[in-house]
């Protein structure tokens, strides 16, 4: 299992009689694998057949006829109307119901918090932004029970699950462990969510779900590493295909190297740590410091708003300084790991192209000289809704055990 | 597959009309898989019945009699005898017969090279060094060439494969793309030595085959990173079980991580690389600094010969630190990867406490306060012939298709 999922089991009640997930835990474990099978065909072919789930699949055409007969009952895949012919009959094609079921996903990561409700494929049907000012501590809490409450209940199909991406450490119940950005340590999320609603939750760390979405909903490498540099700095790490979640699990966690020597105090409790000359804050902090101006703590991230307080060069000045120590901590991930694809988010709008110019300098000077062209640094594909789609991304593969690409 | 396989097919002709694996290409996927998990279970219980493994595999006892009359025939597992009855016929006891076959390893990471004949459950049958003289270039790959040759016709039984454990770079094929310290650039090592003994043979990093040794033969953890520290420095990083290879593939390539800021030129053309403040050869260069001694470059690498020549103080203090240059990048290592078991070894006898202790002080003071506790920084346990047991672990899997563990 890539991340923590819902002890409650996959069965939802939102509409009575209907199951959300139909893979639940009184499917044979052979039969629960066939139907993964035949409905992971249908995700990566979108339009298809009964024929070509069997050839695909090597199971007969009775079993797969059996199979899609429950994957059209229990809402997930439809009949979309006769094929081309090769001969006589022609053959049904068959596709995604992509509205038989709803996802709620929550991102964390940004400040106020966001969510939306996604349809089987992916898409986003409705979205629903926090309050400014509940984004910490008990209150911060609440308002995710908030919004999780509000897209459950808008929503217009049997909900499948329910996903968070969070900053911080999670662990394998879903609670996080400490994230010091939002003042939580030990909360129970997954657990106080599934009671609350009755439904599946999976919790994971903000960037695993980052790095899980950029390698299924693009045709990103095998191996590959998704960096968020926002309130705080974390890392995901995809390893053949599988996230790398490491012993604690808390694999990725760059933003507390040390890149300073001795540096300014980290709220970790050590000194010198990327986060405190790399994070947003220390972003706007430094450009302020630069242009000699006050730095009043509330002007959004944008390279337009930031400019105008602190004048471009500054402002510029400060993002690539930032760049070049991501960028020295990015050198030893490559050196050590020899992933050749980082994707880099950076939550100042319009700050991106030079934050990634100086990561690639700093990058290219310290890694063996010959693997230096090879390294990509990118700012990946799927933009401001990475957490979103990653936190979807979870519950689909818990839930139905399958995933987009 | 964890690393490079000949391509030359499994079947030897040592002994004539004996194949050296029983399971060449002619054998049947789904049979092969079964004897693989039969001679599996062998390996693990050491001594054990038909029965045993019927029940442990879930195969029929037909089946089972038919996959051990294979193993049997082919010398890869004997009857011991009889065992204790439960009521009716006692069970005939199988064990893995160790002198079946033999296993040609070479270590190529020390100077000078040495080899081993080893049987099937990795104990050292034989034991050969290599010419001080021939460690670099052309000379060093006729020297792998005379010890190979040497220990394939000294062999009792059929050799079941050739494994290498060399310093630097080596890709899908076998080939040393690049390994400065041997001055090998581009090495056709797997394909000249396969053609030269028409045995199959596998070679990888030295780092690599460490840490699947470490992996194979101790009770380590499913997450693990060995650290190699002698004339270069390389890890091996398992996930899961699993050897990490990287895009290249050259993961744990940690030798050219930048630690001093500018630093020393070092022989890839960066500047302040790890292995210019933390090799043995930069430890010995240190401590004669230290001293104020001329380094003759001759020296045996042991702290007794080097406390003689240059007194204990600057022997210490060279080890130790090189050792907190070792830890800065653990730190990192650990902080990424988030592995929290560490083996560290250190090509010079007598040296390894102060450099181990070194590190861990150095992590520690680098990593979040709640992680430092639970990091295990330590010597492992299978000592100075680890690349030996990984060459030879490679051999296993590769012609085998089983673990030691």
């Amino acid at each position: 299992m890539d991340t923590q999922q819902t002890k409650s089991g996959s069965a939802s009640a939102l509409v009575p009689g209907a199951s959300a997930s139909p893979f639940d835990g009184s499917t044979h474990r052979v039969r629960r694998a066939n139907l993964q099978a035949a409905l992971q065909h249908v995700y990566r072919e979108r339009v298809t057949s009964r024929a070509s789930i069997s050839k695909d699949t090597g199971l007969t055409r009775a079993t797969v006829s059996d199979l899609i007969l429950q994957l059209v009952r229990s809402g997930l895949v439809r009949e979309i109307g006769p094929g081309t012919s090769s001969g006589g009959k022609p053959p049904t094609l068959l596709g995604l119901n992509a509205d038989g079921r709803a996802i709620v996903a929550i991102d964390l990561s940004r400040q106020p918090f966001r969510g939306a409700l996604l349809d089987l494929t992916g898409g986003i049907v409705q979205r629903i932004d926090g309050r400014r000012d509940a984004v910490r501590g008990d209150a911060g809490v609440e308002e995710v029970f908030r919004l999780v409450g509000s897209l459950v209940s808008s929503a217009s199909a049997p909900v499948l699950g329910i996903g968070v991406g969070t900053p911080g450490i999670v662990d394998a119940d879903g609670a996080v462990v400490e994230a010091s950005n939002l003042a939580w340590h030990g909360v129970p999320l997954r657990r106080e969510l599934a009671i609350r609603t009755q439904l599946p939750v999976t919790v994971a760390n903000d960037a695993h779900a980052s790095a899980l979405a950029e390698f299924e909903t693009t045709h990103a490498s095998a191996n590959l590493v998704v960096v968020k540099v926002g309130v705080g700095i974390g890392a995901g790490i995809v390893v053949d295909g599988h996230l790398h979640l490491g012993d604690r699990p808390a694999a990725g966690e760059i933003g507390h190297i040390r890149v300073v020597e001795p540096g300014l105090p980290c709220h970790c409790g050590n000194t010198g740590c990327l986060e405190t000359v790399a994070s947003v804050p220390s972003i706007v902090r430094s450009a302020a410091a630069i242009a000699g101006v006050d730095d009043d703590d509330g002007r959004p991230w944008e390279v337009r708003q930031l400019s105008a307080a602190f004048g471009p060069e500054p402002v510029w000045n400060a993002i690539r300084e930032a760049g070049r120590n991501v960028g020295a901590v990015l050198a030893n991930v490559v050196a050590i790991l020899d992933i050749h694809r980082v994707v880099v988010s950076l939550e100042i709008d319009g700050g991106l192209e030079p934050f990634l110019d100086a990561i690639r300098t700093e990058v290219a000077s310290r890694v063996l000289p010959d693997l230096a062209p090879v390294i990509d640094v990118s700012a990946g594909e799927s933009g401001p809704d990475l957490v979103i789609s990653g936190a979807a991304a979870m519950v689909l593969r818990h839930e139905l055990g399958v995933m987009w690409r």
